[in-house]
């Protein structure tokens, strides 16, 4: 049998659930399953629930383990595609070099393809979402930190290695404050829901009025991201004043990948980019006001058409077009 | 006639000189001339300083119009390439959305095309120089600017306008100072020669000790890169000192390039990178210092192999590519 016609099973392995779910050769979902991440329990027991998972997800597909072709997995960090290698993972405690494909194949076996999640996004939204027949796109994802994944000439961009769009870690602001990667002043440590809730609470620390507080029953230490949203949609003064502040700097970083590759989109996903046009909107601005005329002109700033299954989605592809390629 | 294997005029029109030179089919340059710019002319003249030229260089290769298959321009800046329109220029005055492509074509009659000098350097760099036969490289020029150009899978990425790889304008220090664009902390305004310039100036007046007051007769608004250069060469401290200033920033933007595009290898070009070693390695440092672990690892960060002739050359190259995609 024709092996890149057999179903795929796509694979994300979040922060806090791992999901996975096998498709069909014409990309319907055959199932879907998911167990909680735990990652505070170390890198071999997290590796133990994958596997139990995708052999679950296998079966409620009513398939056998024979019958898939090739499993795709998405993880966060910086990837070596070459090795399957997971270097430091943001997600999870204790990651570091972990070679998943070899320990995934060991209990697993077959083909498995270890992908950077957004980058798996970026595929997902580029082959079935808001990046349809693009050329040139650029998917972001804002959540506790920054991923991007980029689309160029038609085709994910990996690089080297696989880690390429790794642009959290761009350095827009020397010397500013701390990112948990040991830099200073990293995209990711200026933009990110962390970065929001930082901002929030230091001005509410430093006396601003505002309900935030109200919301999280008088400490502040708690406030998130979410509080910020719930707070702005309120119309809270601060909690909106945040949000522009942190868009001003969303959108120095996204004017550097439009000066950088001239892309037709940039999508913006992640759980900060549900603030919508809150977010959006001073985001276009800062994004317009830094970056080069000509290019500025030719980008749509977008949110995502695919939900919180694009990045296994994007694993189920990137699985596929591994082994129709090898065909 | 097959038009791909007719000669074809490469064009470089920088802040100084206005060089053609014309290649056969095998590539060997059979005439070179060159004029100067005299951009403060303005415009129209320096339009037709290049017409003359080009005009020339095909005599002087004992060929008429007719017997060029195309000419192919690099000039500074955004550039549209699909109107060939040159945005404005940081070399000449007043070139605002200058139609070159139309006003040659007027004068010459042919097929031309313009497209960023940093590109058609990175795209000889690429053909002929320090990076054949590599998938993905970056070329960056350091001079009184910076400029970029990239090759993703083997082809000179230009985006969707032309304008991609302007990377002299990604921002890296928020509020920084002030970039001739306008904007503030541009990777140009870090660490240009430009930059170096301003910061030797900046410490002399502070009334640091230093003999490069000495290599300008005392006037030290005339500090420039070169007497940086000069004095460090000497061994002067606050000249070494200045220059490992200056490299810790380029290493950051170059941190930022490994990490969004894990590229096998970054060409540092341009006048400012003639110091060497002197320069070339604590950019290095500073790059490992502010990037991935894993992109780092993969990157070779050397100088060009091609000289001044790297833009004309790249823009012949380009051109040949044109006539051939078209044949």
């Amino acid at each position: 049998m024709d092996r890149s016609k057999m179903p795929v099973v796509g694979v994300d392995i979040g922060g806090t659930k791992i999901i996975a779910a096998v498709f069909n050769a014409d990309g319907a979902m055959l199932s879907r399953i998911y167990c909680l991440t735990l990652g505070s329990e170390g890198p071999d027991r997290v590796i133990n629930r994958l596997c139990t998972t995708i052999t679950q997800a296998i079966e409620k597909a009513g398939l056998k383990r024979k019958q898939v072709g090739c499993i795709g997995i998405a993880a966060a960090g910086a990837i070596d595609i070459n090795r399957g290698l997971v270097g430091d993972s943001p997600n999870i405690p204790h990651w570091h070099n972990i070679p998943l494909r070899d320990r995934l194949a060991e209990s697993l076996g077959g083909t498995i393809y270890v992908l950077n999640d957004a980058n798996a996004a970026a595929l997902a939204e580029h082959r079935l979402g808001a990046g349809r027949g693009l050329n040139n796109m650029i998917y972001i994802t804002v959540s506790t930190g920054i991923g991007g994944g980029m689309i160029i000439d038609g085709e994910l961009y990996q690089g080297t290695d696989g880690s390429a769009a790794e642009i959290g870690h761009m350095i827009i602001k020397i010397g500013g404050p701390l990112c948990k990667c040991g830099k200073r002043g990293c995209f990711e440590a200026m933009a990110s829901g962390t970065a929001i809730a930082r901002l929030a609470k230091s001005r509410l620390r430093r006396g601003e009025g505002s309900i935030m507080p109200g919301l999280v029953r008088g400490k502040v230490s708690d406030v998130n991201a979410q509080t910020v949203a719930d707070a702005a949609r309120q119309g809270d003064e601060l909690a909106l004043a945040v949000i522009e502040q942190s868009a001003g700097y969303l959108g120095i970083g996204v004017a550097n990948l439009v000066n950088l590759m001239n892309p037709q989109m940039i999508i913006i996903g992640g759980g900060v980019s549900k603030m919508g046009e809150m977010l959006l909107s001073p985001t276009r601005k800062s994004m317009k006001a830094n970056s080069i005329e000509l290019p500025a002109r030719s980008v749509r700033l977008v949110r995502p058409r695919l939900g919180v299954d694009a990045e296994l989605t994007g694993a189920a592809l990137y699985a596929r077009d591994m082994l129709r390629a090898k065909a």
